[in-house]
C-alpha cells in the first residue's frame, strides 16, 4: 500500500470504529514503544478507545512516557473487545508473540520498516528506506493532517532517536533530522529525554562494563586489544544476551586500537561467542573470524565456538600475529 | 554587527585580501575545530591562503578532520604574513592564549555564541541565542550564498553535534537539527563522525571508569549512590581534570537512585571536590553541597573541602539521612 492510501484508510477506520487494540512487538525497543503510544494517544484525542497491549512491561528508560496513553500487559484470560488492532514496527507477526491471537479475525494493521516484513494484516505498509517506524508513523499523520501534542511528538521523538542510535547510526537520514526539527515545536524536553533513553543505567550493566575494561589486554604493539568475560565474572548477575552486544565496542574505540575482540563463555550453551571488529581497512576481520569457525564482514565480524576461550583467545592472536607480522 | 552585515563584510574581505589566519581557542573542543576548519577551508576555495593557527595539537577525536585545511601549532618565533585574522568561538580574547598577539595590529573577527562575549574585535559578530558556533558559521556561510563541500559540511555537523553533546543537551534546539538536516545533502558519514567523537576513548578514562564504578556505594535505601575516587586509585595515569568531569553521572544515572553522589581526593591542591546531583525535586541537592561548604542548583551542586574525603562522605551522607529521615 502507498503512504497516501494507508493514511486515508487509517483515518477513514478511526471515524468509523469506536476500540482499537495497539501492538508492539515482543522484547519492546524505543522505535516499537513510542510509535505505539504516539498512536495510541492520537486515536485517544480523535475521542476513541485506543489500548496499547505490551507482552511485557514497559522498559524502565521508556517508562517515563507511560502515562501517554493506555497501556496494559496481555493476559490471555481476558476478554478484548476491539473493532481493529494495529502492529507496529513488528517485522513478523512471530513478533507479536502471546498476542498473535489478537490479530486473528479482525481488521488489523501492520506499520513497519523491516526489509523482511511479509504483510501479514489486512492493510499493510512497509517502508525499508527510513530509518524507524517512527518516521513513518510522523508521515502517515501529516497525510491524516493529524493534530500532534507534546506526549505524541515525545514518542515519535523518542523512536526515531533510539533507532538512529541517537543519530549516530548509518540509518540516520535527513528526514530523521527533518522530523526531529517539526517535533521541537511541541516543546520537547530533549535532556530530559536523552537522559532516560540514553544515559540511565543499572548495576549489573555497570559491573559488565567494569570486567570488561578490567580484562582488557593488548598485543601486536597495542593495535589488538582484547577483552574477555568469563562465567564466573557474571553469572551472579542479572543481564541478558543484549547487555553483552556494546561491549566490544569498549575494546574497539581505544586510541590506536586497530582490532577489537570481545570474548565470552555462555555456560548456557557450552560455547564462546566471539565479536571482531576493525578499524582498519588493511585488516579484514571475516578472515579471521572464518579461520576459527565464524564469518561476518571486513569490519564486523563474529564467530561461536565450542573451544574453551583461552584456546580461541590463542588462536586469534595467533592469526592476528601473522597478519601484522609480530611475535609475541 | 548583525549577521547579514558580518556575512557582508567577511565576503568583501575574502575578496580583498589574500591572506588569512584562523584562530579557535585554547584546548579547542569540536565546535571551535569544526567551525576553523570550516572557515580555513572555505576561505581557501575562494582562491586565498587560510591557515588554521592552533594552541595545542588537534585532538585526537577530530584529528580526521586534519587534512581538510592547513593547520599548524602556534610558533612564536615563526613570522605569520597575514592581512586578516578570524577567531571563531573564542569568548574572551585571553581565550587565544599565546596567539593573542597574532590579534594585535590586523584587521580581525570575533564570532561567537558566549553571552560573556565582550567584542575583542574589529568585526564581532556574538550570538548567544544559538547552540554552537556552528550555527552561525553556517548561517554565515548561506548569507554570503558560499559554496560548501562535503569536508566543510562535515566540520560543521562535527561543530554543532558535539557542543549539543549529540542532540542531547538542553541547548538543542529546532535550529540545530534543520541545519544538521541540510548538511545531510553533503553525504556526511554520520557513523564514522560519532564514532570518532563520541565513542573514542583511550586506556586512562576507562580506567577512571572502572574505578568509579567498583567504588558505587548505596545508602538511604538506594535512593543515593555514591562513588568515589583517592588520589592513589588514579596518580597512574594521564588524565586531567576535564577527564572526571562526567563521572558524576555514572552513579545518577543508576536505575532507581535519586541522588547520586562524586567525591575525589585532588592531591595537588590538597582538597576534595564534589559533585552532587538530584533526579527528584523532593532533593535540593544545593542545601545539601551548602551545608558541606558548596553550593549551586537544585538538581546540580557541588563543593570543594580541605576535610579528608572519608569526612566529606560521611558528613554527606548523614545530612541525607536526616533528609530521608533513614538510619545506617
Amino acid at each position: 500500500m502507498k503512504l497516501t492510501k494507508i493514511a486515508n484508510q487509517l483515518n477513514e477506520d478511526i471515524s468509523k470504529y469506536d476500540n482499537f487494540l495497539i501492538l508492539p512487538h515482543v522484547m519492546a525497543d524505543g522505535d516499537a514503544v513510542g510509535c505505539c503510544i504516539a498512536m495510541a494517544r492520537y486515536i485517544k484525542s480523535r475521542g476513541k478507545k485506543a489500548l496499547m497491549v505490551m507482552e511485557e512491561k514497559v522498559p524502565y528508560i521508556y517508562s517515563f512516557m507511560e502515562n501517554s496513553c493506555d497501556i496494559e500487559i496481555y493476559t490471555p484470560a481476558k476478554t478484548y473487545n476491539y473493532d481493529i488492532c494495529i502492529a507496529i514496527d513488528t517485522g513478523d507477526i512471530k513478533r507479536l508473540g502471546k498476542r498473535k491471537i489478537l490479530f486473528e479475525n479482525h481488521i488489523s494493521y501492520n506499520i513497519d520498516h523491516h526489509k523482511t516484513n511479509d504483510g501479514y494484516a489486512v492493510y499493510n505498509y512497509v517502508n525499508e528506506d527510513v530509518s524507524s517506524s517512527g518516521e513513518i508513523v510522523y508521515e502517515i499523520f501529516q497525510k491524516m493532517k493529524a493534530s500532534l501534542d507534546h506526549d505524541i511528538a515525545q514518542a515519535l521523538y523518542v523512536a526515531i532517536a533510539t533507532d538512529t542510535g541517537g543519530f549516530r547510526y548509518q540509518n540516520t537520514n535527513k528526514k530523521s533530522f527533518i522530523i526531529s526539527a517539526r517535533l521541537m515545536d511541541y516543546e520537547l524536553n530533549i535532556e530530559k529525554i536523552s537522559e532516560w533513553v540514553f544515559e540511565r543505567t543499572n548495576m549489573n550493566k555497570l559491573h559488565l562494563f567494569e570486567n570488561t575494561i578490567q580484562n582488557i589486554r593488548f598485543h601486536c604493539n597495542n593495535r589488538v586489544a582484547v577483552s574477555t568475560l568469563r562465567t564466573s565474572e557474571y553469572m551472579h548477575l542479572d543481564v541478558t544476551d543484549e547487555d553483552f552486544e556494546g561491549l566490544v565496542n569498549i575494546v574497539k574505540n581505544i586510541e590506536g586500537v586497530e582490532i577489537g575482540i570481545f570474548l565470552r563463555e555462555r555456560p548456557d550453551k557450552k560455547e564462546v561467542k566471539g565479536s571482531l571488529r576493525s578499524n582498519t581497512d588493511n585488516v579484514d576481520v571475516s578472515l579471521i573470524a572464518k579461520a576459527h569457525g565464524g564469518g561476518g564482514h571486513a569490519r564486523a565480524a563474529g564467530l561461536i565456538s565450542s573451544k574453551s576461550i583461552d584456546a580461541v583467545y590463542t588462536g586469534i592472536i595467533r592469526s592476528l600475529n601473522e597478519v601484522y607480522k609480530c611475535t609475541e
